[in-house]
């Protein structure tokens, strides 16, 4: 059982600010995340694009503002659960909750913070029909670790950015790769798409287009796939992996089951507050909540996880009173010993 | 008269980011602030101090913050009345304002933003019964232009910063400089202090410590000041200017007389929407703001200057439906002409 002061569901830009104000509290965060690394859609969706209208940034890349953030809460040493999605949630009779994750991990803490932006990011899954039962057994829809494919042969489907990185990626690992995409023009940034012409051209990346992936052969594991190429007849191809990259999209899920109001796919929580939701002691900040007048945007997430920290600590310390310091002012203490702080004026004599 | 969409009092940073938001949305704002700089408490009390909590920079320097916003905000082309106060508000009866500044420039808008902070910045004056009628003849508790003091005669009192910085500054302008403090101990970066005791031994800055500027003598114009060190009789120093740096201290001053709800020294919004105050068509923003579980902090600022901008688009144009859209899917268009946006995907075949 993990224990923590606020678990935090989700660790997008909204969740991982969320680590930095609690720990100016003392309070410490733990992160469950579906996907294999923290971020949320800055990562997962747009990492190398600029964004423009995060405050004193001019331009940041959403991948930089992530490792930023990562940066900026180091020191309040946050734990992470990746790779899972919070399923479960039960309210014990002192208050606190207790949240299990679809693999079974389960985690208590006082105080719940959602921050499950458009939820939990699920991959889109090709319709063929045996494919559920081969996950995990060589189908992948996420690469978490690449060394799994050494000298392996494996299978990528997808057009975007990431079936294309992933392929040229994997050309330096595996024993043989195979790009199969339904059109001959892939979408991605223009270096990637160069790059792949050119392996293919060496032979290093076995293109197949227009095609299809109809169907997987294996007895407890992926042995071959089926390809189909339009308009002729369906041939078999050994392969120990097949690796599905159609994208990842977005669901409320499980969370849409736990009794929270839940208005346009989002969760309604108490603006004129501290964003708590209609369970107390659960919150919801950033994407995933709704009020009059919400915007979807990071910079109104720093804000909510901010507001909603304070709470969490007035619930924790119902009797403590916290006057809040300016971190200019104050310094940062983090959990791991470090300290920063402003310089000081010196009060010198001039004789 | 200047015209604009939104007139924003106080150029502080939630005042300076209320101007990209509106650019976004394709508003004008124009700036009115008491101090000659933009950038409020950052650039006035702790330019050089690291601020730890704004999301997504680990640490950044006040002025360095400051001069991002100016950068992020510089297509949207702000106008700006610095150095003049607004004092007084008229309702016209299309529902639009005229401001006034204590100089008399006007100023007409539909909107009025309220970014005023802890208050217009005034300077603390020092007890001299005729200190008045110097001031702007001699006597200038903020320095807009060093080239006024070209081959004159200079008399600075004050023990900080601010002190020691012109002190050393004008060394190399005025004719004499002389530095008067009530104490022998100065407060200040360590370089600052010590590049004065340098300057002090090369006889290029005349300190007179510890003392105190008694009393003004001139015709129409500062002629000279009275000097009286500690326990000894005083004597009259021959100058052509006295400029007190006792420090600049913020005054809610006139807005507090504008018929708005005040509340512990804050003008009181509607937090459930859009930071309205009981005034339609006057918002607040930021420091000067006061609801339910308010925090002074500047992240908080940037929250609210969006949400306020929003509601000022629906009230400008009533009939309009704002759809919002991601800076980094819509790009940023200056009304200087310029144009920002992320690289675009190529769609390109593989053959
Ligand atoms: C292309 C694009 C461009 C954008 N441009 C901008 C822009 O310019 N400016 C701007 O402000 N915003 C922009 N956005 C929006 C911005 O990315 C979001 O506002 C922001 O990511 C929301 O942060 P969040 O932390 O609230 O949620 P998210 O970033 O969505 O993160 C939520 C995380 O929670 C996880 N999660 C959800 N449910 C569960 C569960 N049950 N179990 C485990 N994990 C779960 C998800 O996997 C996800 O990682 C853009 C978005 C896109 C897609
Ligand atoms: C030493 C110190 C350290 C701090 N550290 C932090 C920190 O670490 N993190 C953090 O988030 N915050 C910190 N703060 C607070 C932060 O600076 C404020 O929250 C922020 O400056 C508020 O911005 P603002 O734009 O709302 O107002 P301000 O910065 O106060 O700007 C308001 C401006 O309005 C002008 N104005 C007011 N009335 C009038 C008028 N009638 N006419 C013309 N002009 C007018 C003023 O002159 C001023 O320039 C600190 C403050 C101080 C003093």
């Amino acid at each position: 059982m993990i224990k923590t002061d606020i678990l935090i569901i989700g660790a997008g830009p909204t969740g991982l600010f969320a680590v930095f104000e609690a720990g100016l509290l003392k309070l410490k965060c733990h992160l469950i995340d579906a996907l294999p690394q923290p971020g949320g859609q800055c990562s997962e969706i747009y990492p190398k694009k600029p964004i423009y209208d995060i405050p004193g940034y001019p331009e940041v890349l959403a991948g930089d503002l992530v490792d930023n953030l990562m940066k900026q809460i180091e020191p309040f040493e946050p734990t992470f659960t990746l790779g899972e999605r919070a399923e479960t949630i039960e309210k014990l009779d002192d208050g606190t909750f207790i949240v299990t994750t679809n693999k079974g991990t389960k985690h208590h803490a006082p105080i719940v913070a959602i921050a499950g932006g458009l939820g939990s990011f699920e991959p889109r899954k090709p319709p063929i029909q045996n494919l559920a039962n081969y996950e995990d057994k060589g189908v992948e829809y996420i690469i978490r670790d690449p060394e799994v494919y050494r000298d392996k042969k494996v299978v990528i489907a997808g057009g975007g950015d990431s079936a294309l990185d992933w392929s040229i990626f994997l050309t330096d690992v595996a024993s043989e790769v195979t790009l199969v995409h339904r059109r001959t023009e892939f979408r991605g940034a223009l270096d990637s798409v160069e790059k792949v012409q050119e392996l293919k051209n060496l032979g290093k990346i076995n293109l197949i287009t227009p095609a299809e992936i109809t169907g997987i052969h294996g007895e407890n594991h992926v042995s071959g796939v089926e390809v189909t190429k339009k308009g002729e007849a369906p041939f078999t191809l050994e392969t120990d992996h097949f690796i599905p990259l159609f994208g990842l999209a977005p669901k409320l899920g499980p969370i849409g089951d736990w009794g929270l109001e839940i208005e346009k796919n989002a969760i309604k929580v108490d603006n004129t507050l501290d964003y708590q939701t209609n369970i107390p002691g659960i919150y919801a900040i950033g994407d995933v909540n709704t009020y009059p007048g919400k915007l979807k945007l990071i910079l109104c997430g720093f804000h909510e996880a901010t507001l909603m920290c304070q709470s969490a600590y007035q619930r924790i310390f119902p009797d403590k009173k916290y006057v809040m310091k300016y971190t200019t002012v104050s310094g940062i203490d983090g959990f791991d010993g470090t300290r920063k702080e402003a310089p000081k004026a010196v009060v010198k004599a001039i004789n």
